[in-house]
């Protein structure tokens, strides 16, 4: 890594007239530095002052990991002992770089202790979100981060692959994630997360895994991500054993259209709302608008879940190198489910999309 | 569950007039109403005011997992839409409660995006951190949670007990990990982490796997742990590949008997900070002091590092109940490391061990 985004945050900083940016254990940490900290409660913090040089406090014990990660190439690495004040050391850093003048921006996903800790020791400032420093600059995708989306978006069309072959009557959706876990481990470096919604879970876009049993007849939602080279997958199919329902081919028909139009509608200049607008209009006009429970989409990238959020109001203009998923659902509670999701990215003239897969139901 | 933690919960936050706790997902909402959430971008909120119902806000799409989790049975479940505004929710179910006068405790580990929102929205409250009303009752454990630490503390044992299998020259730490992962999920519900640290990677207490390739004669410091219906394990052993060197043999004897006088020094009635000193006393007299760059120890529960903490300064006197590791290491930059724990739970008059794996070096 270069100290280039780190450079870009600190002109951000200044065009924004922020003091400094704080950042923990995060994607935002790994895209700045390249450390992968676990959030834990001994403070991890990366100080990045508008003016004046960056340095990333770590507990003791986690030196050695820090510098292995070659973030000391980047920054200076400080370490504070077990009964040490890492929150006054902070403070200090920030004095040093006259930083606690104007407002302060903590990364958001930052535990909440730390940020209660940060404010009462400097009462003065004013604090914002960090996403309003790094979410601009993280959401658009160079080249190496479009291709690493791309390959990471291969990796789990393979995994999709192989689920037809998981799916029996007989099997718990239980059983199935492990295997599909096992597969994502085979072709990522991390699993994500695994959803199997069978039958009546379908219903539930969150749900996980369960023991259900699943039954000749079930349509399955399998919504499956891992983690490759520090990029995110994220792609969902249906899949149903034996025979198709009519009433359920008919739902994933619409879906079908739907997610294709919610696709067709991404070019630079139109908003993020619109490619909601677009995939949310064939299904209300066909009747399932109250069973399309969720935002069309979400960025995707060092971060499972990032800007820009594919949802009504959000005005964000696409820009090419944005990467996002689609993924309309219907939802019949009780019944059943379907969501069909791709990652896409902008390109500078229109959209291509990092999964593969037939987006039909795929019979098991 | 019952609402016997939420009633102990609103009693304290009277006791400290506390307006309101507030909490997002964590080992907190786990173990005040059993619904397991991930933390993202969408606020899952349980409100529990000094007075007033509790209420606890999910995003509709995760409506289904929070009442498959039994919440719904223990406190109201409402639902916010893509489009609504949840921080707003938050601020009405407060004034509901006549909550905004008292300070507000806000759960640690909740993302900071969302208490800044709250900070906004309200702008006269003041905050604290939620560990301050909810560490403790956590902390000590009753009858079932203890029963729970002990078939935990036996499942990770059973891991250990096959490591040494594991582990020959010519491996990677991360082969090695993979199959202890492995043997992980097949004695607990989920794999909490991994660490294998070979030859020098020992010297960094929280190095995790890498693609070193252990050798005859390498120490290996293997640190693992799981969740089992709820409750976390985390044992420590040491182990050598081929003879043992004599200057190791002489750390680990050192280890060994300061970890033994840790635990030996756990009782109710004495403070954290004894038993840190207890253990920590050996390994000073020995000469060894400024390679022990770490507490003693943590608490353990629903979360795998909570209060009490085994440090320096920290004067919480130990009752029954109380379950944390006592875990002193020994770190030799450049050459090797060790590390023992054992999770102990505080008894009526002494203490239990957890874990019961040989503490000295086992060869593989």
């Amino acid at each position: 890594m270069t100290t280039d985004r780190l450079d870009r945050v600190r002109r951000r900083l200044a065009d924004l007239d922020v003091g400094a940016l704080l950042v923990g254990p995060s994607a935002d940490l790994r895209w700045l530095v390249g450390y992968q900290a676990m959030p834990l409660e001994r403070l991890t913090m990366l100080v990045v002052p508008a003016d004046g040089d960056p340095t990333l406090l770590v507990p003791t014990l986690e030196r050695a990991r820090a510098e292995a990660s070659g973030a000391a190439d980047l920054v200076r690495v400080e370490t504070w002992e077990e009964t040490d004040d890492p929150i006054g050391r902070v403070a200090d850093r920030l004095a040093d770089a006259d930083a606690t003048q104007g407002p302060l921006a903590v990364q958001d996903q930052l535990w909440t202790s730390f940020t209660l800790a940060l404010q009462a020791r400097l009462p003065g400032a004013e604090w914002r979100a960090g996403s309003t420093v790094t979410s601009p600059l993280r959401q658009v995708k160079d080249a190496g981060e479009v291709a690493a989306l791309h390959a990471v978006g291969a990796a789990i069309d393979e995994v999709h692959a192989g689920v037809a072959d998981l799916l029996r009557p007989g099997r718990t959706e239980a059983e199935v994630g492990t295997d599909i876990a096992a597969a994502i481990r085979a072709t990522h470096d991390d699993v994500a997360f695994v959803i199997v919604a069978s039958g009546p879970n379908g219903a539930s876009p969150h749900h996980e895994l369960s023991s259900r049993v699943i039954e000749d007849g079930d349509p399955v939602v399998v919504d499956i991500g891992g983690v490759l080279d520090g990029y995110c997958s994220d792609e969902t199919r249906n899949y149903v054993l034996g025979s198709v329902d009519p009433e359920y081919q008919d739902l994933h028909d619409v879906l079908e259209e739907a997610q294709a139009a919610g696709v067709a509608a991404v070019r630079p200049g139109v908003t993020a709302a619109s490619v909601d607008a677009a995939a949310r209009a064939v299904i209300d006009d066909a009747g399932h608008g109250d069973q399309f429970i969720h935002r069309t989409g979400h960025g995707i990238g060092v971060d499972g879940h990032e800007e820009p959020w594919i949802v009504a109001g959000n005005d964000t203009e696409l820009v090419a190198g944005m990467a996002f998923s689609v993924e309309p659902g219907i939802y019949v509670a009780g019944q059943h489910g379907a969501r069909i999701e791709d990652i896409v990215v902008v390109t500078d003239d229109g959209v291509a999309a990092a999964n593969h897969r037939p987006r039909g139901i795929t019979v098991a």
